[in-house]
């Protein structure tokens, strides 16, 4: 058994965790912290956990921590920079769920997250997860940086395109909705049920924190600068993401159809559906999948990509699970073969 | 393996069987039926089933579900008493999720539904499904009469009160909330979201089919008549019943958060809360829970007790589930331990 | 023109008491105050008001105020106590949409609110604003006090029967269940999109504040002490309130629905539906009307009342500013005469 | 008083064309049809219009709509076509809120409405009804055709950048998001809540109705072939459509800003947001106002419009009773002046 800590754990991406490792058959939950909720059953905070973990919030503790074979941080972006370098010196693992590992260039993520990184000399060492890429170097990893929602849903309908050089790269666009559980269980206005219900908007049309992760993982699959506009909106339900996908194309006699079902054909979580599909987020509502379809409107040189996630699950807490899975040699749908809940 | 059947299938009820029969460890499903959709993939109409099962709808055929030990009918109402005594015969066991033999007076039962009954030497032999009460029974039985979803909920709620003699039972009353999806996924005006989203109303008022069922259920409970106002609402979400139900007490001095902790401490699916909680749909959306919580607002005579289950689970699928667990001799929560999905 | 004031006007009630000003043909906005965006113009913050209010939030000003024939509050419960005297002395009348001038008794208030009353020698003037029960009084008031949202729907649902004598008063049971806006516009977790949407649940049964205001309307009614269970439930919409009443009668013999139409036959804001109806909130969404409809079910001797109102209408700004026109001698209906939204 | 008839009306465009008409000062309903429900008196069909509209369906009559001044059509595509020309001829005007009188050609209208049309003579007189294009021609006209829904919105936001020149007009990309209304209340399984609540999906990607519409409008503004991607989605609201609009700028020098602001200047029911702004579709729901928000991400080359209308008012019937307004010369905002409904 894996003797798994999370840090946090109050949150959505929290709760999602907790939910997943309950059912998880070769790991144990040995420690949960929450500063503020320290002493307090879980299960009394998220009575759906009642009857299936029976654990308390406790105040972080380092050295309890340690104890651990793997750590979890589903804390605000900020706070793992701060601990993981105790932790990977105590030869612990460490799965980063929050943003702070993300962006390989210091100067860029201080500059989107407008704070002063704490340990810049891990962001090059930190593993970005992704399993479809990265997956023989997470095997390996000390430290896995969990990818973003939005860039999840993002990089795994663009790449296909973009490893093949199959689309003008200077203009790729993605539109992408969100259900609002993206934006976490923080009491603000913005995310109040009648104030997001009944509602659609786009939101940080100027620049969003997910765009230079999204553009660096492109570039790395592109093997080159490639220009990107990112267009989130916030959608009035509370899981999901649905990323629209457009780019032009340079070669327009590819079978796009058949090379996305070969480059995910051995992937257990990508699922490309078939040709003339249109992916519903429910689909995938509390699973671990990522659903495709490819379009070319009417036969013209524009591709249209849709591709959906629940935004909780392989966009947070069931790709930490998955990359967890692979990490220590699991089967890598351990724990994650559950159907979406529809309706 | 049980060899496992199913009639219909597809409708919300249908859709959840298939859900939790994919992740049941000790059943197999071999047929499923549908009429109008024969020779369809099952994953063609249910997408979250992509991957998880590889079977498709054919005609409903006599010879082929008698090879199977237990045939699920998940059809409207009416259809199963047409083929039951066939397949009983054949040694098939049954469970009926629609309410063909819920009622054990068949004019009562001709009465509210408005129909002639098919078969109606088979209303005293079948077995009630409400594990609760008639675990024993249904554990013999070859015919179980699936309860409905309100009925679940408000008779979990009421049944210590009852079997206690502990209310004035002349006046109980039953004012229950349900989400859309009991109404099935046939295609009807008052069901579409433009309908039915962001509003609330009652309908049934004069009278609703699951009244007899409630009231022939705590009949029994109580050993006397009951006088029961019953009171369905149509509330603006997917799944999840609450029933609010009032009674006043005729003993002040029972403590009756221990009654309902000691008559329910053994339930693998029923949880009463601590004293002064107020359940959630939410908590047990996807699981086959039943939370209760029981107030005596300002120490008053009347009694509230809450009570929530998820319709197509605890209400539908999930107990049908575990009476074909309780049926064949397995863990009753087998394939039923996943947790509810919050948020 | 009524030269009208608004403190407050940040909240839900605020911005539909706005909406509906800025539609009433003879009352002019004249000043808006909130000290927390005092210079920030109100459609800035409510965009739906863009083009139609060109009027900036000030800081609270009793001098400007008093310039007004009258101010609505639209504050935080304790707010208008402390304002109200010297408004009133200046010869400035007022309506307070919050509860402090909702009961009458000063001990009563101070129990349930929490807080020292600022001015309990004015619970006794204040004129309770009901018009379908204060109609002259109002007229003469200076000080109104709007009834709270739950009040309204249960009282106009139960006064027939009370002023009658036709039920057993000792056992009421108001199961009622309010849209989220109910809850202001504060940001907390509880009411947040991801808490409060896909879910149910009842709150507060051991006694919520309006139970007092609603049990002191049904006294007064009765003429002597009445017994209420008042279950509050959270319902995941935005706008909306359904009561479901409950009470046994003591004349079964008597018209009920004929009673209803006689007793509200004259009222421009209460519409009797005709027998075996079930209102639907959708049917009064922005407007100020209450619809009613009175059931027996089985023809036994419990009656049922279904009672819906827009809480943000006739619940709080609608019933203002009807409260409004009463004082001031317009027509009643004046600014309230929209068609509800419905889809 | 313009004596007002309307054919159809049973479904979501109806019952808002009958909103706003009860709240029209200068036209009066005499006559609604609907062969399915005549004898029903409206407001028993739709509760919202019980006091404000005293006027039953009945069957479809020419001879009694031609002593209108006017008819609307609410019906499916193909209906109006079938009556248009004899109300014509006795000198009746039409306003057609579905698509017969749409497009210019006939031949494209046939290839993507599955249909002969019945009057094909009629396309190239009937006046495409977007009075931010063709107001003087409304004014005369006899016969209206009123855009679509998806037609408005996207039109609205690319106008001035197409007028001017000022974006590559090969690969327009529309990214549009309804709510359900727009599919009408005809009972579908796709629209029911429990499949279009909690869930987001892309529909139509190869080719929508809406397509050649906005290409004809789009084509008619820059004066020559346009190239246009366009991909509907369904979002889990009622009503509101939010159209993301991508284009690449040719000139990056030009203030876009002041381009709309200039365009717009005078246009009652545009609004150009300030600079940086995000509109909302609630901001308009049930209101006449389109509201747009232009963006240049990173001050890039790609421009991102936001365009939110209410589906069924600006989109619908608001801009039929707009289209009436310049149509009989009364103030274009008579009967549209009511403020948007938030929260």
């Amino acid at each position: 058994m894996i003797k798994v800590g999370v840090v946090g754990g109050t949150g959505y991406t929290g709760v999602e965790l907790l939910r997943l490792l309950a059912a998880h058959p070769e790991s144990e939950l040995t420690v949960i912290t929450s500063r503020s909720e320290a002493g307090l059953p879980v299960a009394d905070m998220f009575p759906n956990l009642r009857g299936h973990l029976d654990i308390a919030f406790s105040v972080p503790d380092i050295e309890q921590l340690s104890a651990c074979d793997l750590v979890f941080f589903a804390t605000p972006n900020g706070t793992a920079m701060t601990m993981v370098p105790q932790l990977l010196e105590a030869g612990v693992r460490v799965i980063d769920l929050a943003a702070d590992f993300r962006l390989q260039q210091v100067d860029e993520w201080q500059q989107w997250y407008g704070m002063e990184h704490a340990c810049p000399e891990y962001l090059q060492q930190a593993v970005y997860g992704l399993p479809e890429i990265n997956r023989a170097l997470i095997a390996q990893a000390a430290l896995v940086a969990n990818p973003g929602c939005y860039p999840t849903a993002v990089q795994l309908g663009f790449l296909p395109l973009l490893e093949e050089g199959l689309v003008e790269s200077g203009h790729l666009i993605a539109d992408a909705k969100s259900g609002v559980s993206g934006a976490g269980r923080k009491a603000t206005t913005g995310t109040l049920l009648c104030e997001a219900s009944e509602n659609f908007k786009a939101y940080a049309v100027p620049g969003h924190r997910h765009l230079p992760e999204i553009r660096q993982g492109l570039q790395l699959a592109a093997g080159h600068a490639i220009g990107l506009t990112f267009v989130p909106h916030l959608t009035p339900m509370i899981r999901g993401i649905h990323a629209t996908l457009y780019a032009q194309l340079l070669d327009a006699d590819r079978d796009l159809q058949a090379l996305y079902e070969a480059r995910y054909g051995d992937e257990p979580f990508v699922d490309v559906l078939p040709a003339g599909s249109h992916p519903e987020t429910r689909s995938v509502r509390g699973a671990n999948h990522c659903r495709i379809a490819i379009h070319r409107p009417q036969q013209g040189d524009t591709v249209v990509v849709l591709s959906v996630i629940d935004n909780l699950v392989k966009g947070a807490a069931g790709q930490a699970l998955q990359n967890m899975n692979v990490m220590f040699g699991l089967d890598e749908d351990s724990g994650l073969s559950n159907v979406a809940l529809l309706p």
